[in-house]
């Protein structure tokens, strides 16, 4: 080189977007992408003293209930800060139930200690919960709860799963089917890894539901280009909202016992199920019901997560995962990798236990408990309608109903000027529309182009869980919006 | 294929060690590896009545000082108790120094609840008050809380910045320098994203101090073979536990702008110093004292803790990384790859908090929190010194000064017989060592080759963190081990 090697060392960084991993220049995600950032600016701009057209910025765009004002389930809460404080033992205004909760948890820690390292796929007794509260739930399938993995939130579990299907090096070979649209942890974990994705369309014309033929021409498609080995369904969907039916479930474990796919089952919104004419079927239910045959030989981790359900505790970043029909060597892989990152939080560990191991009728706790669940999950029902209702009384906008989970995902008419405009500026059309819509209300939400959609329809994600008083005012405003954005655009036509 | 499909369906896994990612196969991680396994069935087989010549296993393989009974920091459970159980503010046997920060915290959180999820890098006050402190420390030498991440204990903080710098695709390019003996997250990581781990060897016979002579040789010699971008550095040491001179970090920085090396460097034990002649000196610090030219330039990234220091809160998976001259785009990037995982448990957050913004002489809990971090450390300073002299007095042992961390990392004389012997048996010999050292006296702890060392040398690493009466019923049980083992194998020659 020409240039002296000092003055070389003088500009240059090491690590630059050319060095950069390109697997992680490659990721996407969008949930908290540039809408995000820009609803930060205008929060601080506001704070600041500037005015708007709008007094707040309402955060839509992501499912954190606790954010939007939920408030904690009192019993979890207590059982958590007895492990963390366990002085409190003999504070009176702590009730027993959350008492000897505590104690079995901190029992099996480590110097009885929230504090220490519990083994790397979690406290023994929290995974015994777990697998007695799987068998209740499925009516009476077996669980062994050494098939049970504590995580770091849904999340962990999910990129360590795929970690151990997807190769690193020839690794752009191995098919990953998702749905679409999906999750985005999911398409930037394929990126991180540099796995191919392979998309899966949902069926908007009817409710988001999985269409069986689709799953076949995709997995065909995809043959031509890599091994698909993988399979991820998230149910109930998000951003889709819908709740799979016993039967399209049961289409999706054949498919995959016939091709030889390994199932994850993403199931951290199993217990927000609002529609009447809905219910959650758990995978490993389905495939029991399958037969021994399909029991006994479909490779199936299912995921579930203190963030969500009633609960809402993201922060605690706790969940967990069953594996069935792993080749125990395997197994003994995921262990070690497991190890690497020594375990996930004990506070994490713990909530997770109060979820599977909630107060029974006849414990004292149990009234106020059944209470506090019952309205929280009792509000996201009536929000789901809420939302649904209204957006659909506005033209251009159609949204199918938010069976479960805690997002709608309308479909919106951006007008062909519109389009243009967006496609002048390098930004997809709805990227577009979300930006004017947080401009001009102050409303967040996420376009669906971060979620992946079909060519030419466009959407956005909003969750419900604003209080059903901002939700209102929320759903006005994107109404007026809407009509105003459409005026504007068809108007100029 | 001969096979009909669906018989083969029935008998042949999708995930099979044939098919599972190669780089998760070519992980070694000895901390909870095999003699850990063996530990926990020998503790059973004790619990289930059975008898050995002794009544108890000892754990000390693992930096874990809660499961060896070190009492938590009050102060800290404190905070995190009132964080998780607002209601407890109201409470008056919680201190208000305790309230205050509990209460501060709480405002940085959405919807003030420790279960929402935080901004990807962490809680913006938490970040605040780490800069703060990080100034203090370092007498002056300015922090951005922009240059602060919170993370999942500092092994996340280890993975995320390595995923940053090594690709998967061209990774068999990316060199990352490592010192042997070393913390095998580092050689796991490594093997993970299939980069080229780069052997510096530390010197033995020179406390394990770091050896610039060596750092270019292995510079050199890895040259040859890949493109060396990254060197590591864990100061205080594990396994070894010594603490480097400002001098040697001096030329480690000058080498690393001199080769345009990225700088990580492992900060985790700064709180644990107890040789008298020793000083913690942080990278960034060191660097700042070197001038602007390297201050400005050198990419540098440090990781701390709530694992170890005097809190040993390793459950809460709390920590954080300073990243220094990192360019802004890719600071972009790696806010991106934060996302996907959404955050770190806000529980550590709040842990992390309180460890850099601990109560001051002038509040009313200064006292006994002065007094129990004293204690722990005061303790920690005279196992150390006991764990040296009594291994420095058994024949064929010899033991570094443990100027700090929590580790002895004792060099073993192992007999030729013993050595053949282990060879034969398709192990390393000094895991025959520690499997025998387990299965005749209950104490557990990890073979040297799990960390690496110089060939035909031997190790083992242990910690310091059981109490001292169990400390010296340990070292004894050692000694007398070493002696009847050296007798054995050397008497029947
Ligand atoms: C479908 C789905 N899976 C997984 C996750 C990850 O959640 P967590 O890591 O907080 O458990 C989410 C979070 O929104 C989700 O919606
Ligand atoms: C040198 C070093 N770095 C990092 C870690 C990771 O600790 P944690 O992830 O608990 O913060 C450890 C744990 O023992 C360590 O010894």
């Amino acid at each position: 080189s020409l240039i002296q090697k000092n003055d070389r060392l003088k500009i240059n960084k090491t690590l630059t977007m050319d060095t950069l991993n390109p697997q992680v220049k490659a990721v996407e995600y969008a949930v908290r992408g540039p809408i995000v950032l820009k609803a930060g600016e205008i929060e601080r701009y506001l704070e600041e003293g500037g005015t708007k057209p709008f007094s707040e910025v309402i955060k839509a765009n992501i499912g954190d209930a606790h954010a939007m004002g939920q408030q904690p389930i009192t019993f979890l809460r207590q059982v958590v800060a007895l492990c963390t404080f366990p002085e409190l033992m003999d504070s009176p205004s702590f009730p027993e139930d959350a008492k000897w909760r505590a104690r079995r948890i901190l029992q099996g820690c480590g110097g009885h200690s929230l504090g220490s390292y519990s083994a790397s796929p979690g406290v023994e007794c929290i995974r015994k919960d777990i697998a007695a509260y799987i068998e209740q739930r499925d009516e009476g399938v077996p669980s062994d709860w050494e098939n049970i993995y504590l995580t770091t939130g849904a999340s962990d579990g999910i990129m360590t799963i795929l970690r151990l299907l997807v190769s690193g090096k020839d690794s752009s070979r191995t098919g990953v089917m998702i749905p679409i649209p999906q999750y985005p942890l999911y398409s930037a974990a394929i990126s991180e890894m540099d796995a191919v994705q392979v998309n899966y369309y949902l069926d908007e014309d009817n409710c988001w539901a999985l269409d069986i033929n689709e799953l076949h021409r995709a997995y065909q498609a995809a043959k031509q280009h890599c091994q698909p080995r993988v399979i991820c369904i998230i149910n109930p969907g998000n951003p889709t909202g819908q709740v799979q039916s016993k039967k399209c479930i049961e289409e999706v474990l054949h498919f995959a016992y016939e091709e030889n796919l390994f199932v994850m089952s993403d199931e951290v919104y199993q217990d927000n199920v609002y529609a009447p004419d809905c219910q959650f079927h758990s995978f490993k239910k389905v495939l029991y019901e399958m037969g021994p045959e399909y029991f006994s030989s479909v490779e199936l981790v299912s995921f579930h997560s203190t963030s969500k359900g009633y609960t809402g505790e993201c922060g605690f970043r706790g969940g967990y995962m069953e594996v069935i029909n792993m080749d125990p060597e395997v197994k003994a892989q995921l262990v070690k990798l497991l190890s690497v990152r020594l375990c996930p939080p004990l506070a994490g560990q713990a909530a997770m236990d109060v979820i599977v191991n909630p107060p029974q009728p006849e414990e004292h706790t149990f009234k106020q408990f059944h209470q506090e669940k019952s309205s929280v999950l009792g509000a996201l029902a009536e929000k789901a309608k809420l939302t649904e209702q209204i957006l659909n009384a506005v033209p251009g906008i159609k949204c199918n109903p938010v069976q479960g989970a805690m997002y709608a995902f309308p479909r919106i008419f951006i007008p062909p000027k519109a389009v243009e405009e967006a496609k002048a500026l390098g930004m997809q059309p709805d990227m577009l529309y979300c930006l004017r819509l947080l401009e001009e209300t102050g409303i967040c939400v996420v376009p669906g182009s971060g979620f992946g959609q079909k060519d030419r329809t466009y959407h956005f994600r909003m969750t419900i869980l604003p209080s059903i008083e901002k939700l209102n005012v929320l759903l006005g405003k994107v109404r007026d919006f809407h009509i105003s954005f459409l005026k504007e655009y068809s108007g100029l036509e």
